[in-house]
Parts: C-alpha cells; structure tokens; sequence
C-alpha cells in the first residue's frame, strides 16, 4: 500500500489508521452481507445494528445518561449554526454567545434571524488570542440558551474550564474541533453538537447530544428536517441518514474505546500539544500566536520571524511529507492540527523539521 | 475479496464495482498525496480538482449548459423538498405538484409551510399505480414552479414523457432515482434535484442543476446554509461540503461516460428492465402492480400470488444471494431495484430465480 503522510490539515482531518483499514474492507462487502457498507438500506439489520452501537458507543465514551438524544443530522456545523437559534429562539428572546473567534461569528449571524443575541464575552480585542475567564463572561440571565465554542480552530485556542450558565439557562456547546479529545461533562450542557470533519469522521454532517426536554420544548411548525424532534423521534432515520458518515463515527467510537476511552486520550493530546509548546517557547525563530492559559490541543497556531521565511517553511514542510501547515486564509502563518488521530511521533518528526529548519535560516 | 450478491436494495443501492475498488484504494491515499480522500481539505489542490471534475463531467454526461448552477447539497431530497420552496415560494403564491406517491406527499406537505400548494394531477385514486398524461395534468398558470416526481421508487412508476409546464413557469423535477439512467432534458427544467444514494452515490446529500437566474430571484433573509445562491457562490463550498460523496458521484460520472453515456446507459437499462416486465407478463403467479405506460425501468414492483407466497419467496431469494426485494412497508409485495449500477446478469438471476420458485409452488 502507498505510503501515507503526516496530515496536518484542520479538516477535514487525518483519521486513525484501523478506522480506514476496516473501512476499506467494509466498502467492498460489509461483514457477511456480500454488501458494501454504501449500499445497505439504512433500514435493513446490518445497518440498524451500526447506527445502535454507534449510539450506544457515543453513550459510554461520554457517559452520556438516557435524559439525552444523540442524533446524527446532515449539513455540518453551519446547519447546526441556524437550526439551534430556529428551534429555541424567537422575536423579542434573547440567547447569549461568547464570541471567541470566526465560527463563533457566523453562528452569532444565523442566530439573529430568528431573535436577539447577546455578546456575553468577546476576545475580538485582541484578534481573538485569549479565552475569556468565567469573570468576564456576563451571561443575560433570561437566554434561552448560553452558547460556546469550546475550541477554536482557525486561532488555536480552547476552553480548559467549563462555562458556567446562569440557572435555567442551557449551554450549548459547539464542540466541533475538540469533541471527545478529552473528559467532556454532558450533563453540563444543553446542547453539544460537532461537525465529524475533525475528530469523528467524514465531512457533511454533525453529531448532536441533545436534552429530551429540550427538544420536546422545541419551537413548531418548521420543516420536517430542521426539527429536533423529527430526528429523535426516527431515530436519525427520517430521511435516509449519511450511513458511511454514522458507520465511520462508530469505528472511531470503537478506536478511541480500544485506546483507553476520554481520559487516556486527553492524556496523549496534552503530551502531543506538550511537545510542540515547548519547542515554541525556547524557539527564536517560532512563536505561538495564543495566550498560555488558552493554548488549545488540538490546533496549535504559530508564526516564523517573517512572512518569507513562513512562505518557504510551509513549502518544505509539505515536500518533506508534513502537508497542511498553513495557517487559515484569515490569519495566516501556521497552524498544526494535531486531532486525536494525529501520532505522536508526527509531532515530533515536525518540530525535529523546525529545529532542523530554524538552524539552516539562521 | 469477499464475494458480492446481487443486491436490489432501493437505496441506499448498489453501486458500480470499478467506483468501489477506486474508493478503497482512494480511502487509504488519494492519488500521489499519501492522504486518504476522506482526510483531505475541501480547500487543498487534489479535492479542488475532484469537484471541478465533477462537475465537468455533470455537464458533459447531459448537456448541461452554462446557464445552469451544478450544487452539492447535504441533507438529500427530503432537504429539497421544503429548500426550493422556501426559496420561490411565499405567502400568497402557488407551487404546482403532480402527486405521484408518498414522496411527492412529503414534498407537498413541506411546501404548504410556505405558501399554496396546488395539486395539478394525482394517481392516489388507483394507489398511485400510473403516471398522469399531459392532458391529465392541470397546471395553475402563474405557479412558481410546477413539481413532478420523475420516477417513484416505491409504487415503480415513471414518465416516460415530459411534463409540458405553462409558458413562463419553470419546471422542477425530484430526480432521485432515475437521474442520469437515462437522456433528460435540462434546459426544459428550472430545477433537477436527486438525491444521491440510488444512482449517484453515497446518502446524505443531493445534486442540484438550478437555473442560474432562478438561484439570483430567490428570496432573501434565509439561513446561509439554506440559500441556493449562498451554495452557487461559494462552488459548493460554504461550508465543509460531503468531500467523499463527491468524490464517489464523480467517479459514478466518469463511470457512465465509460459506458457510452446517458443514451448506452438508457439502452441497458431498457433491457434490463425487459427481462423482468416480459416475465411478468407471462407468469402465472406473479404479476406487475403498475400500468404498462407507467412502468419503471428502475423499481420492478410486483406481486405473487398470495402474501404467504411472498413471504417465503423473499426470505427464499435472500438466501439465494438475491437480497432486498421486500417492498416498501407502505405498500408490501416485492420491488426489484436495478439502478444503472445493477448488473443485466443480475436480473436473469432473479428471473431465473422467480421461475424455479413458481415452477416449485405450482
């Protein structure tokens, strides 16, 4: 088989060699089916059985109680950006959003279609390098929700602690970039929803933990597919589901089980991110671009000592097998996406890459 | 590898195998890129690459012009089904439906959200078992559009003809499940829509071929991620798009032109389709539910004898390597779905099949 590289691209993402490896079988014939996994009714007993052991996977990994849906709705992050607002606010309501960056924005946007938001917090100030504390966020008290993105992407930056919403109010989470890449407290939360491109699977959908009342309180009279309640009443299955997206998340649910569940992971994305901090702090060449108590695990944002030497930094990096460096298109310099299926010694084999090229520009 | 059956699954469906071995290799790492097409960025050279060809090869497969927008949209048909009317539709104005089967129900009901729904023609008198005649097919002259269901997957009925919409109104087709199993005439339409997974690709999105002056007069103030013009601008990439799906609907593209196109691949399914309806006709036990000009070439719908018949004969054919032939629960009896991936060796089988079973029952 062709070599691979290390991909550091933020997603869609590098995904765990066994997940790609069982799916390549299960493309061609599916278990015993003489099916491939593209081709099972969604309603047949092969499929029924992935998409309730990926639930109940998703269930043990996070501690997830029954008080919650786990739906898997198509459309990404950015549907989840104008449905949440859609089913839970309305004229005259309120829902407050701590702005931490680009997708908080869009959100932000979508949402006030449909009522008012309320800035709780922003780090705008300062491009958005820094998480707001729990002081600094003021939370209107009457929100219909309480909404965060608990790691940001395009900046690099992560919530280490959890945002405490006023009484009554849901928090909703927009863990699309750090989901299950550590210990999560679901039953701290309204809402938690993902798009799978980074830590779960293939592009075009999102997971979606949700509170059963919740989404029975959901506003009515919207179409079928952008109610909560559609979806938790079929099961995921009111339309025909994204079936490769559902059977990938399970084999990543069953990968990050088989490594020893939240805990352990979190344990080797500290050590990862771990590795390329430290070479960042001691670096006269390198620097991280975020403040250290917001530095995130998952993204790490850097810049050189000038744009030249970033510009030929990315090109070698990506001749000597580290592709996807570059920064975002809104902030430049570079960014080593370093997601739960990202190996240790790709980490290390970049910052030997730094060292090596740091000394060569001196 | 594990050998294959001949599956008739309605969809999710059967896809073409050279599509599926390309994908497992292509699953591993695309190309020369060591990275598999599920980890690559949308925003990257190799899946830019993907989706232009795609799309090329979307207008070179039917002629498509450059009046016409080619969209990947998560969420398939069931997400088309209330989009476009909450694009043109509006309180006030009227949308025409032919009402050929439970899809175009699901349709109607999602566009009553919007507006007036007006029902130009409907065969839920003989349980949808016949497509309407031109004749047969009012129109309201100043809809926003007039909607017909080219082919129902669950009764097995198509046009065989092309609605003629009144002057000035354009005309929009749920293609689901026989785009591109035959010639169609675009430039007749305003809007094609189909979802993926029965002769495309994998479930969870839709292509849209939209007129490009229809996507710039729809209406304004919508969630991004639900405006077609929001899609059209950004080339299918407002947000993370369904990279896989499009990279398989591009391979299932270069797959039909291999076969000579949409006239071969008419010709085939023709034939394939032959086979089963003359054996119908002549069997003793077993008959075709829909009316001979109604027939579909993509779902074969037919009934035995009796229902203790058909039980055992489904269970028997599954056994047999002919797996998927139940019919939809709505309407019970058995469907025998060949898509253009479905194999004309696949279909004398079951012919093969139905004779021995009727022959052992007599």
């Amino acid at each position: 088989m062709t070599e691979r590289v290390f991909n550091f691209s933020a997603g869609p993402a590098i995904l765990p060699e066994p997940v790609l490896e069982a799916a390549r079988s299960a493309l061609w014939a599916f278990e015993d089916s003489g099916i491939g996994i593209l081709e099972h009714s969604h309603r047949g007993s092969y499929f029924t059985k992935v998409i309730e052991e990926t639930v109940s996977n998703c269930r043990k990994l996070a501690g997830i109680s029954d008080d919650y849906e786990i739906l898997f709705i198509q459309g990404g992050a950015s549907t989840q950006f104008f449905m949440a607002p859609m089913n839970w606010l309305s004229e005259g309501k309120t829902a407050s959003y701590v702005n931490t960056g680009t997708w908080c924005k869009k959100a932000m946007k979508e949402a006030k279609l449909f009522g008012n938001v309320h800035v709780a917090a922003s780090s705008e100030d300062k491009n958005f390098s820094y998480i707001p504390t729990n002081e600094e966020i003021k939370w209107q008290s009457d929100s219909v929700y309480a909404h965060y993105t608990s790691n940001n992407t395009i900046v690099g930056t992560q919530f280490t602690a959890l945002p405490s919403a006023p009484t009554g109010v849901p928090l909703f989470c927009d863990a699309s970039s750090d989901i299950f890449s550590k210990p999560i407290d679901i039953g701290a939360h309204g809402m938690v929803y993902a798009g799978a491109q980074k830590n779960l699977g293939p592009s075009g959908m999102a997971l979606v933990i949700v509170r059963k009342d919740l989404v029975e309180s959901a506003n009515e009279g919207l179409p079928s597919m952008l109610q909560y309640r559609v979806h938790a009443k079929a099961g995921s299955c009111f339309n025909t589901p994204p079936t490769f997206g559902i059977y990938i998340m399970g084999e990543v649910f069953k990968w990050i089980l088989a490594q020893g569940g939240l805990d352990a992971i979190a344990k080797i994305n500290e050590e990862k991110a771990g590795i390329l901090y430290s070479f960042l702090d001691e670096s006269a060449m390198f620097s991280g671009t975020t403040r250290h108590d917001s530095r995130s695990n998952m993204n790490v944002t850097f810049r050189a000592s000038s744009e030249e030497l970033e510009a030929a930094f990315i090109k070698e990096a990506t001749a000597a097998g580290l592709p996807g460096l570059k920064g975002h298109r809104s902030v430049g310099g570079m960014r080593a996406s370093i997601y739960n299926a990202f190996p240790t010694n790709g980490v290390t084999a970049l910052v030997d890459f730094m060292k090596s090229f740091e000394q060569k520009n001196k």
